[in-house]
């Protein structure tokens, strides 16, 4: 992908997004038809029913099925860093990726549990990583945004196209439900940038303590995105430049996978606070993505809540996650899994005999 | 136990929840410990870390385990359906139970998918009901608590004490996760008096649209419960009194299921509105059976939030379900499990040579 021009890139992007499109309202009707004939007041599954017709409308039947699931974890390094804005050094982002592929952190253990698959892309990883690893960096992290633009904007486009490149493999090899997840040191500062831009939200309205720094590394944070924002100005109606300037690798392919994942015609379910600014992303490139997206938890980070809400989610788990690595999409799978069994195994009013609703 | 004196049946529930202490914070401690040695920054997988420690000092142990899982449905009539307060008739309840019984509700499928099983007590359903369900019932449903008490303070302490040998039972066979459900309809009205009072809140602020009433229906609920308020006086020192007047025989059984399983030190998983409701009556009639208490949803009827706030309660789920049935806290069965899986399963900093926090 590092020999096309700029313009290569972008017209690929285009293509991309050009195909994606609406949900099929038949299948989302039929589907609500037979929900309302189950055995239970209309609508009293709330979410789960959603879910189930958000599956059918785009997957283009009224039997929606799941066959096999993956999480798709991007991770990247920050040059930001520098600026004191994280609690943890930029080695441990090759340390958890280690940790990750031999089966001991988090997202491991509870894809394990959710019958998920792990595969974790390299886009730009600040030091060496060998091993099995999907092997696509783009750079040795990102530049250090207070100072220039994060990366340039071919980078941000390759990293996008990494994103979508992994969906494309996946899906191919038949994974059908999808999780977004990163990890990368430092990275809620860019996210941060992202959310602020694209909601027009104060720094401070959406500056969160990341991974748990204190006051002052919170202070160094917010000043760091300010900096940021005067250096680079940053134009809010350019998804690109915002992603280029203000961004980061992992979070360029977290919007790319979304976008094939939409192109494809494949759910895909939104981690955390990170995953949520790939999300935004994705939805200013190609707004129509947003109903491929199913929401996952609503995580500690302050922006988070606002951040959702521009791309219209409502977050299902409420447990004051703040891990990233996918874990919040990953504990999801198992309430999408639940919408489609109530679809296929729940008892029609018809067949149980049950009095249907009398008012 | 209906040959038992109102004395005999109470010194019966006093033992009960005179079997139930505090939470070993030894245990606690223990995984506290071990949950800040695992890879990832410390507290940051929220409510999982919280229930990981809970199921520790429930079981006194810092490795605990899941066996068997149980979803105990308690099934009860209510009189006050002759003033117009549901959307469904009465004879929906058997219907329903026969549902459960093929395996065909709501409940049944997500049990399935759980990997928990479900049995349905009849406390006190208004028409007959044959066939494989456990047969414990008080009275053919309540009286119409507009006219008069929905029961004797016996049969209110005879139903609870149903809920508690029910609860024994399965505790019994080796079930060491119980979720709370029920059937009955009519029961959001009870349900709404008994957090009217118990939370100081005015009945507007509390009484919701059940199973789906219109305008007209919202408020005839009201006015029933205004008027059994003023006909009935019930004392909110008292439980059960409270209970016996303007309560349910599912609603009491429940609540003595919870009494139960913090006296078997078992962790039991509080479902919505209903459940809550009688959760609020074990908490006045034993408040050490609160640390027992695991929560699940948040569900649409306005009284569930102020009733779980009574509690110290946070729900993990926001599905906007209102179904019943146990169906809300067995979803959170998964949650559950994935608490322990990542205490037993994670690798810890030193396992996987990652750099602790350095701020």
């Amino acid at each position: 992908m590092k020999n096309f021009t700029e313009t290569q890139l972008l017209d690929q992007l285009q293509t991309l997004t050009a195909e994606i499109s609406d949900l099929d309202e038949e299948a989302m009707s039929k589907i609500q038809a037979r929900l309302d004939s189950l055995t239970k007041p209309q609508g009293s599954l709330g979410q789960l029913e959603h879910i189930a017709k958000k599956l059918g409308g785009i997957q283009r039947t009224s039997t929606p099925k799941i066959l096999k699931k993956a999480v798709l974890l991007m991770a990247g390094d920050h040059g930001v860093v520098e600026e004191g804005v994280s609690a943890f050094p930029q080695e441990v982002t090759p340390q958890m990726a280690y940790n990750i592929l031999s089966g001991g952190a988090g997202i491991n253990v509870l894809a394990r549990q959710a019958k998920a698959d792990v595969f974790l892309t390299d886009v730009g990883v600040a030091f060496p990583l060998e091993g099995d690893f999907i092997h696509k960096r783009v750079a040795n992290g990102t530049k250090n945004m207070t100072k220039g633009p994060a990366m340039t904007r071919q980078e941000a486009l390759q990293a996008l196209l990494v994103g979508a490149e992994v969906a494309a493999e996946k899906i191919h090899e038949g994974y059908n439900l999808l999780a977004t997840g990163e990890l990368g040191i430092g990275n809620t500062t860019p996210s941060s940038a992202i959310v602020a831009l694209f909601t027009g939200s104060s720094i401070e309205e959406v500056v969160g303590r990341g991974t748990g720094i204190d006051d002052a590394g919170l202070i160094k944070k917010r000043r760091a995105i300010e900096k940021a924002f005067e250096v680079n100005q940053p134009d809010r109606t350019d998804a690109l430049d915002v992603l280029s300037k203000v961004g980061g690798l992992e979070i360029a392919a977290i919007a790319g996978s979304i976008l094939q994942a939409a192109a494809s015609r494949v759910p895909i379910v939104i981690d955390g606070f990170i995953s949520t600014a790939g999300a935004l992303i994705a939805a200013k490139l190609a707004p129509k993505s947003t109903a491929y997206m199913i929401p996952s938890h609503g995580s500690v980070e302050i922006g988070h809540r606002r951040a959702l809400t521009e791309l219209g989610l409502e977050p299902v788990l409420h447990l004051n996650l703040r891990l990233g690595e996918g874990t919040g999409a990953v504990l999801t799978f198992h309430l999408v899994e639940a919408a489609l069994l109530i679809l296929e195994e729940m008892a029609t009013f018809a067949d149980a005999g049950v009095s249907e609703q009398l008012t």
